[in-house]
């Protein structure tokens, strides 16, 4: 092995160290959300009656759990697809990988937050939960933005990166931010008022 | 290094990637789950009958964390061999996988239902966990169902994938399914009926 | 890449990915017992003095995850140097390293018992910790055993493994383990009676 | 492959080891913090006005998240340029890398007794925290310290680690350490008597 070829994989070993740090955040985020169901304590010699109702009490927090665990699935997928055109890495690349995995990170929050105080009369859970759905989708398009733009230095075949994500990038930022951004000013304003709902 | 040995090691990044991510979210979920088996607070200052008697609670807590540990290490050496095959991946089999790692996750949430309800009159726990199993079982099934039906694309020597688990996966299919949606009937018939445990 | 290449990296990976299980495995169990350490909630408008208090009360938690942190990275470092031998893996080695990271994984339970129930009164949260370092020990040596039984099947240098580990693994079978032994017996004796503590 | 080149890897390997155990202890820490920031039970039935107020508790402990996960991907981002220099371990530097990370770990325990804790009458958990980034760069540095003075053993290109590490590994000692130990001076003297805040 020749120097050139050595450094080259040490190169491409840190990329791995992103990517696999990057994916055991993912990872602990999509399963540690599933500690949030739990039965209260001191069960065990409770009659039957109260067993079900606390199962019933369960549920919403369940499907918050399904939702939230496809949804961190799929933001890990789209991450997976997007690295897998890198060769190479930059400081200003973990920054914007590190900002993204901290909005991924309120995941767990946010469904226990929306778990825990939705009702019909209250949606603010909801609104935080969507808010950071809707900051891990931004942050992800700055990501993918970034690449595009850098992809002459960072990518295999910048070329077909450009082709695949620049649209996409372009349709996140004029389609999806206005709708964003009008959706934060809408929980913003019924956010004050919350007893219109 | 050519065009396309660099190819063929990013190919082979990504399914580890792939591989990598799964085995996060299965170290976890076995780990995680030992954080139920604990003593109320404030036992510092209590006597030792109090501190035994504690100590008597935690038994089942540990037998299900032991019963739990093994069945997910069980379904990951499985996960191993299985993987073991593949030396690509498409979008179809990450929503499988994805699918077979939410069913693991909730082993934590089923351990602490059968721990935290179990009791001569209340089987209704035991069910969720062996729900759980059968679900998770079901999943792999499907996963391995997968892998026999595009071995030639995605596998190594597709004829020893067929001879290996197509006959497993059959089996499971027309043996165990079977047993579990009888086994799933029964439960909801009984779990409609608790009282008559 | 011939098959025999590509045969012999895919069994390579196999059996890193073992290996980054048992680590991610480790990872998790020396950092979630930090969590055991915080201070009890709904101290911010109590005063100084209680908060002192509180202080003080962290200090036994804070010496148990200090010993505990450094015993699990010394198995670490251990199992890292063990499995530097391997070359290849077998069914029976992935059930030897799930046992010893099953006991392992009892370390956050072990030191939350010590913690929350030492006292000049009542060891028995301390040999609860014992045993746990005990087993992991003891399994630790059964799969340091299992490799110089098979050195010459899985391991780089059977004859370099054997003159490193051969002695180490009888030398704690025929001293530790009677040491062990003779420990669970008193624990288990002082254990019926901990009043004579 | 001859055996030179396959001994190389396999060291290379467990490097890798040592590196990616360390990735997933940064993983664990930076996301469990986000476990910390939950509304108390039972506000699914509470009003609005008291929701409010439960999110409005929450602030500082999502600022406190925000800042320690920032401080721990750049400390993560450190360690990854650190290690990206060296081409071998030794026994010493994987003890120094566990008490480095024995520090990082401390951050969600200092997150929460800083947030638990904080008030304008009273800053110890402001210093408790400001105590664990000042370790932590302290064992940072230590490490810096000791890849510099085993540069020719353990990294590729001793001389440019040299001219890169070298003062700021001496600048850390020389400025941030006094200023650490005044610091903690003072915090011990303001600690002692916290009703001087």
């Amino acid at each position: 092995m020749n120097i050139k070829e050595e450094e080259e994989i040490k190169r491409e070993f840190q990329l791995e160290r992103v990517i696999l740090f990057s994916d055991a955040v993912f990872a602990i985020i999509i399963t540690i959300m599933v500690l949030e169901i739990k039965l209260p304590e001191g069960l065990r010699h409770a009659g039957s009656e109260k067993i079900r109702e606390a199962f019933l009490e369960l549920i919403p927090k369940l499907l918050g759990y399904i939702t939230a665990f496809f949804f961190v699935g799929m933001f890990w997928a789209k991450h997976l697809k997007l690295f897998s055109y890198l060769k190479d890495y930059t400081t200003t690349l973990i920054v914007y990988n590190l900002v993204f995995l901290f909005f991924i990170s309120l995941f767990p929050f946010a469904v226990s937050i929306m778990t825990g105080t939705l009702s019909p009369s209250n949606a603010i859970g909801l609104m935080v939960y969507f808010i950071v759905i809707g900051l891990s989708m931004l942050s992800q398009t700055l990501l993918a933005g970034y690449l595009v733009r850098h992809a002459h230095e960072i990518c295999y075949y910048p070329a077909e990166i450009e082709k695949n994500l620049q649209w996409k990038a372009q349709r996140v930022n004029y389609v999806s931010l206005p709708i964003l951004f009008a959706y934060l000013s809408a929980c913003l304003y019924y956010g004050v008022k919350p007893e219109l709902y």
